[in-house]
């Protein structure tokens, strides 16, 4: 279920407006079909890797990290009829699909059809699903801020000179992510003082560039979307994943809104002292209310710099 | 070496005013004897490991992390003399040791009775020995920064409320670290408004509570000693490993002072904003300043706190 997890990734954010959905058909041990939900969302990764195995999906097992769809639509058969009319033995889901389209009608169809089904959840899945299920859930965006760090935590130092804390292999890394998202944020202040281009500056990569958010009382500059409260990110048509990138204020006003889903770290083994801070106030009233919030997910090294991600700890996302 | 390092760290701080020493002795893939420098100095693990392998040491390989001492003293024989009457047919050695006394003659006499000597640095026996190389380079005891902080680096909520930053298993880990240290050192304000007890508080290690030292332009409270600068380290006799806990203004004159060997940091997974900065001002002119001075030498997770220990870069300690 994690190799299909990884392989839906791959969508990742071409999919959208569809969730990116990965899917693997095994039969004797063997890997028979491999799909992941395609750009603009079509085809979907069953219907890709049910055409991989062809003759061979009868009596297959399949791992599907989202509930197969019971939607039939113009852009397409249902997914859970492909199944059935493939004749797999089992479908193995990493989670159930909150569209009320297909909502356990999926699994519904496959066990009407004599075909056994199982769930599966796994921490992979629910990452590969987060902007989908998070927009299911909380009616917004999946929300990702990013720091870059010195180990004392300062983002620059005391007179604003930032370039560089990480090293290039990091930075690198950042323009991944970006690739990763549909939409980057920063605020007025960063925007304005540190011009940034926002884009992806990757080989091959580079009109992955996601749309460009501003949050900011002041007007939008051109090709630039604004909002005035972090809560409004809700309004961001077709995002799933937004990735917030700064300043020190834009970041404590969307964690004193308690709208960050996964905190990206990136620390240099540097010591600045006495520098900008990363954050302004985030409405703390105790020690005691900070903790509990998050979780580590991941954490490796990129070079010189270590890279941690934590996981806001919430029951719905 | 590696083990014999580890060895050596057992007796870390007890053996002083000599350095923890730690051998391995191997025959035919055995060890058939192993030591580490006892309480006050002697025996030296030499002299241990030899006893315990008895005859078993004619022909057999001695890993010692440092060079053999070439000096009798009325406190016992020189380690390379009983190296030589055991019949040991080879030594490898961890560092050469900087004691004029010994500085090379150690090697010398084992290599005259026919023994042979190689050498075989690795980063533990560097460590293992840093108190007592730092002294020798240096003519300071070796000094660890501890930092616990916030994922943005606040050592405390703006207010002052840092009860508790991190969690108890991070917190024995702290007290484990000052077993191993010589003196514990923190600055006056700390002494004054957390009222630190600065001790040991593991079961059977209650009497391994290091000297206390003040950094303070203030007189001396009862027990505890007195520096007005970083500098003054120095005349600490005795310590070989100083242990430094803060706050954020002796924390900086250390760092300023460049006489911090290894950074501490244990991180929590909590995010406070605009609360109180790690570090006060450490006089830095430029981000490139910053940057090659700093290695991560050890990470591990203590329970949901991440503990990371970086090495300061110098050629000579």
């Amino acid at each position: 279920m994690d190799a299909a997890a990884r392989l839906a990734s791959r969508g990742r954010p071409c999919s959208r407006p569809n969730p990116a959905v990965g899917c693997i058909i095994v039969k004797g041990g063997r890997v028979v079909g491999r799909g992941w939900t395609a750009t603009t969302g079509r085809p979907h990764a069953e219907a890709i890797a049910l055409e991989q195995a062809g003759d061979e999906a009868r009596g297959a097992t399949a791992y599907v990290t989202l509930e197969p769809c019971a939607h039939q639509s113009e852009r397409g058969p249902a997914c859970s009829t492909l199944l059935v009319e493939a004749g797999v033995a089992k479908v193995v889901i990493g989670a159930q699909d909150p569209d009320p389209r297909t909502a356990g009608s999926g699994v519904e169809r496959l066990r009407e059809a004599g075909i056994e089904v199982a769930h599966l959840p796994t921490p992979a899945v629910d990452q590969s699903l987060a902007g989908y299920l998070t927009r299911a859930a909380l009616g917004r965006p999946h929300v990702t801020l990013k720091l870059a760090l010195s180990l004392d935590g300062c983002i620059a130092m005391a007179d604003g000179e930032s370039q560089w804390i990480t090293d290039e292999e990091a930075r690198a890394h950042v323009h991944s992510r970006r690739a990763m998202s549909d939409a980057i944020l920063v605020g007025g202040a960063t925007w304005r003082y540190d011009k940034p281009r926002l884009d992806v500056r990757l080989e091959g990569l580079e009109d992955r560039s996601p749309a460009r958010v501003l949050l900011t009382r002041g007007i939008a500059p051109d090709g630039v979307k604004v909002i005035n409260a972090p809560q409004q990110i809700a309004q961001l048509d077709g995002v799933q994943y937004l990735y917030v990138e700064g300043g020190a204020g834009a970041a404590a006003s969307f964690l004193a809104a308690d709208l960050v889903d996964r905190l990206e770290i990136y620390r240099a083994p540097i010591v600045i002292g006495k520098g900008m801070p990363a954050l302004g106030d985030i409405g703390l009233a105790s020690l005691a209310e900070a903790h509990g919030r998050w979780a580590l997910a991941e954490t490796r090294q990129l070079g010189s710099d270590t890279f941690s991600a934590y996981r806001r700890t919430r029951q719905e996302a």
